[in-house]
């Protein structure tokens, strides 16, 4: 076989502060480098193929000044961008992994790719199975790091008891949709917002009580309207966050999962914190992977067989190819996506 | 006995938001009335002198609108204020208590109370033993809800492990300067904040490891300087608060007890709260009263002989007579004080 494209989609410039990343500047599609997938050299090693790579919202805090501590390491100016992604093994003299297994990890925003360092296996790649026979793509969205997101932290930190009330933001994203389910499915009165009125149907459809746009409607209006909430899965942070303390009955728990509204603007700060005291109020923050050790065997156990039999739902956003990595990581802080944005690299031959 | 004078501190006027309550206008002192304790009727209740009344930060809370929902009641105007006290029984038709007896519990801002609900019992007025013969004082401070309120939430919250280093602010104070020796006791590394040279001193004197004056040095800069915190304990909020984000370790675990710089001025809002997501923080706010079921007999076992022992220490800012209740009201507000604030209104004869 004659050596074959291997494109890239390359960390280019780091973003200023508040600003949403440029296509074009901030990553750079690059279709100048070759393969050959029958001849590279594996060290031991093995050969993927990318079939699907997740596009995320935690990703803009990657490209930043490497001076910058935070929880997740600074993507390297010079070189692709990597996240989650699904790919199938072509070849392997890794006795982990063989040629036609599809494997879950991070890969870079490449073609293809050749995995030396044993240290990568284990924790860092999964074998899938997928005996339900779901989309490949699932494997980034519902079950995986989204789906987990939710599955792990409601388990952990949400003590929901039925009846409650919970308010779920960015609702229409893989971990939000996922949320509403399992709330619904424990019993709980589920207020959700979302920022478009199709986003709002597709959550209204995952059996959510009350879906509102939050371009429209306030939610700190809603809330109170609704009489107030019990538990809050926060994904944007600023005024959505003070509305909920607002809201908030005594002994509310808040999840902290993410705060999209300060990713590229100046966070907005809110005022209300002394509410945390008088409320008794628990707030975690968490990154999901500090959970996976004591989740995410239960996770793949119960969530694949669920979205196989439809009882829990998924939207994706598909984009195709490469090239579309950039507008897609702009679409996500946007949130001008529709489901979870996922790039099909390569179809499953 | 001929009547005796029965004096008390009225609720007078609401202070408007973001400023410090007034003496004489705010609260005013009130002897017109008089009382004969010898004749007044039980109707089957029992007769209590005050002794000893607490001042603490959280009053100012209650000195609201009565429109504003809180987790304390507004106190009602033109009554007497109300709380934390020792008295001592003078007569009683009650079963569950006797003449001789001191209780502790809430009482009026006055020299002498009849109370007739028996709802007002067992949780409400507890029977001191006193058996280490402390001063009756103690039960306001250390070994009443102050001290409660550091040792409940400690062991509720602070999962402290030998070698971290915790926070305390307002650490001269009788919650925190609780906590930083029961912080020492666990093996912690404490640092500490408190509003005067005299202050700080005290504060060292209970074994802190490293003590500042929170008007000299930036916490901060003390904070970064220091490596960084594991558990923050929170009397202030604001700046502070955004400080304690800024220096919090992974998996940093926050005790909202109280934010004392937003009670009388326009509170700071801290602009870091995404920081909770990256560093998985977890912040419990709470109101010591939810935490008695599980913790207060263990703290009446425990903490009244190491008072006794020396083994913790505690320092009291008296004031004698009600007539000095509305400045000891303003000092708390301020910090102006030096330890806990107590009105001593009678001694025990």
């Amino acid at each position: 076989m004659a050596p074959v494209r291997n494109a890239r989609v390359i960390f280019n410039s780091i973003p200023a502060p508040n600003t949403y990343p440029e296509p074009g500047k901030t990553t750079v599609y690059d279709d100048s480098q070759k393969i050959d997938p029958e001849t590279v050299p594996l060290h031991g090693g093995f050969l993927v193929k990318t079939l699907v790579l997740s596009i995320d919202p935690y990703m803009r805090g990657r490209m930043r000044d490497p001076s910058i501590p935070s929880y997740s390491p600074p993507y390297p100016l010079g070189k692709p961008l990597s996240n989650f992604a699904v790919g199938r093994v072509l070849r392997s003299e890794h006795p982990a992994v063989k040629a036609g297994d599809h494997i879950y990890g991070y890969l870079p925003f490449q073609e293809y790719a050749v995995f030396t360092d044993p240290a990568q296996l284990g924790d860092v790649f999964r074998v899938l199975e997928n005996k339900e026979r779901l989309p490949w793509s699932a494997y980034v969205g519902v079950c995986g790091m989204p789906g987990a997101t939710a599955h792990h932290a409601w388990h952990a930190f949400a003590d929901a008891k039925p009846g409650e009330t919970v308010f779920v933001t960015a609702a229409a994203g893989p971990v939000g949709a996922t949320v509403v389910q399992l709330a619904k499915a424990a019993g709980l009165k589920v207020i959700a917002s979302a920022g478009s009125d199709e986003k709002v149907a597709f959550v209204k459809s995952l059996g959510a009580d009350l879906v509102f746009n939050y371009k429209k409607e306030d939610a700190k209006t809603v809330l109170e309207r609704e009489g107030g909430i019990d538990i809050y899965w926060d994904n944007v942070g600023g005024q959505t966050l003070e509305a909920a303390l607002d809201a908030a009955h005594v002994h509310a728990r808040f999840i902290e999962c993410g705060m999209i509204s300060g990713y590229n603007a100046e966070p907005y700060a809110p005022k209300n914190l002394m509410l945390i005291v008088g409320k008794q109020i628990r707030i975690n923050g968490f990154i999901v992977g500090s959970l996976y050790p004591k989740y995410r065997d239960q996770f793949y156990k119960e969530i694949p067989p669920m979205v196989a039999s439809g009882q829990i739902k998924f939207s994706e956003d598909r984009s195709h190819g490469l090239e579309a990595a950039g507008e897609a990581i702009l679409a996500v802080q946007k949130g001008t996506n529709n489901g979870k944005k996922v790039i099909v690299v390569a179809e499953d031959e």
